[in-house]
């Protein structure tokens, strides 16, 4: 058999859909864009996903294609290839979508969930790199998280590892609609920091963006949204802390919306997290952005399709 | 080269020393036990580990030994074999232990924490036989864990792995000698409770067995105890939760001195880590008693050993 000489990458989020051929080395060979038609429906969606791996292959050849991911928003039942409980894709919910494409497509496929995929794709081409485990948190309108361990995603009993962002930091802080109080991500998201914002009265539909804005400000209005930074950055260096006395892995990576304001919540972060580990003080660890933005989780389906033919190959 | 028999184990404790043959299907063929004579100086303490290794091989003899596994408190720097940070054996600190053993034995030998040992002998032959992903807390003076993913400890990068005693459960509970506040093994360790039981008044030189059995009378001081019980249990169930929606893994053990108490502190604990993870509440997931007792890390310590012969074999 010939050798692997590109990977195809999947990405359907709530809003975009994109696709890419991926070199073994990691250059994109091709790319392709469009917009989630969500509203044309399940089937629709399932086309859009299929033309776009058939496009790149038609471009690339059948010979050098080792495997193809599609990565989505959403927990996966790992064995059965469903999606469940994604908010995002409601039309999706039980769906045997990796059957379906690959019926479609006449070829295998590989299905992932998207803070998964986005950490696998730091490991292989980001950030993660020189290392072998790592954990990702994606700071969004929640908090995800994907979970590296010896270059393999964590995937746990049915694939619902790396909830991160649902582990207690305060257990009598903000209510959850998981049902707990506390969690990661009432405090330390993207919407935990319009919330803050609100609560400090620095305007009732300021962004994340908006508040780092004013943080970089003076005055008192400066001071609250600096606050609100310190006050998410010690929530993730508690959840941090934990993750490092429970792994002692070498890196732990953030991506997402409020990196911009890494200089304002990072410090405190860090602060926290040495306070919570004394694995973190004492051994060599790293608390750093990630680096391939929103293309993490393309780069991660393609890292899966390069996978697949090792797997064949070996297995 | 002839089919492994047996295996040899031993646990180094602070107090007791004990080493056993251990058969692949985990039948003890025989045991040695002794008392860890630190005074004695480190020296001969090596000489007595030493001693039971080869006492054991003369029984059973050399044709049929898979490995040797030798268990100690404290963590392990692994790459390098050295006993770091054990509060039990200080004579041992940064003593390459591993290599001093295998250097008068002339044979090699495998050195592991002893919480994480004991998680690998609950998987090989107690409470986790029938899974492949587990963590164990021990309740002892503090709180140890071993994780093992997919049949194999998690050691992180230079074995600290399963500190979960020092992750965070009341982020201004109770100082911790680590340097943190609100660590679950301030709040939920043996030492935990008679803490505590000092705190209610309920003696001061009281064991954890005696809370038990005061929680099981009547009147105000029982119910101060059981007090005590359900305190401990929602502080592990905090715990527990943050495990469950980082791992999403089949099952978590239990095992040390408080595990009689069960019935006082498994329902809050398990109520508490029902509320704070919906991955607990849509999987099937279960808090359980380890099974092997004291001698869990013994069965761990003879496990490596059996599998030193598979990797021997292998690689």
């Amino acid at each position: 058999m010939s050798e692997a000489r590109y990977s195809i990458g999947v990405d359907l989020g709530g809003t975009n859909l994109r696709a890419a051929a991926i070199a073994p080395d990691g250059s994109v060979l091709s790319r392709l864009s469009g917009t989630t038609n969500l509203h044309a429906g399940r089937d629709a969606v399932v086309m859009d996903i299929v033309e776009s791996i058939r496009n790149l292959r038609v471009t690339h050849g059948d010979a050098g294609l080792a495997g193809v991911g599609v990565v989505v928003p959403g927990f996966i039942e790992m064995k059965k290839g469903l999606i469940v409980g994604s908010n995002n894709l409601p039309q999706f919910e039980g769906y045997p979508v990796r059957d379906e494409i690959s019926r479609i497509l006449g070829a295998p496929v590989i299905l992932e969930n998207d803070a998964n995929a986005a950490a696998l794709g730091e490991k292989w081409i980001g950030a993660g790199r020189d290392v072998d485990s790592l954990v990702l948190l994606t700071l969004g309108t929640g908090i995800g998280g994907g979970i590296i361990v010896d270059g393999r995603i964590l995937h746990g009993e049915v694939g619902m590892a790396g909830e991160i962002g649902h582990t207690t930091v305060y257990p009598d802080g903000n209510p959850c609609g998981c049902g707990s109080r506390g969690c990661l991500e009432k405090h330390a998201s993207a919407t935990a920091i319009t919330a803050m914002a609100r609560l400090m009265q620095l305007g009732e539909n300021v962004t994340a963006a908006d508040v780092y804005k004013i943080a970089q400000g003076e005055g008192e209005s400066a001071k609250r949204a600096r606050r609100i930074f310190e006050s998410m950055g010690e929530a993730l260096g508690i959840a941090i802390g934990n993750l490092v006395n429970i792994f002692n892995f070498p890196l732990y990576l953030l991506s997402g919306g409020p990196l911009p304001a890494w200089d304002l919540f990072a410090p405190p972060m860090t602060a926290e997290a040495e306070r919570r580990s004394f694995t973190f003080r004492n051994t060599k660890t790293r608390i750093e952005k990630a680096t391939l933005g929103g293309d993490a989780g393309l780069f991660g389906a393609a890292c899966l399709g390069l996978e697949a033919l090792q797997r064949r190959v070996v297995g």
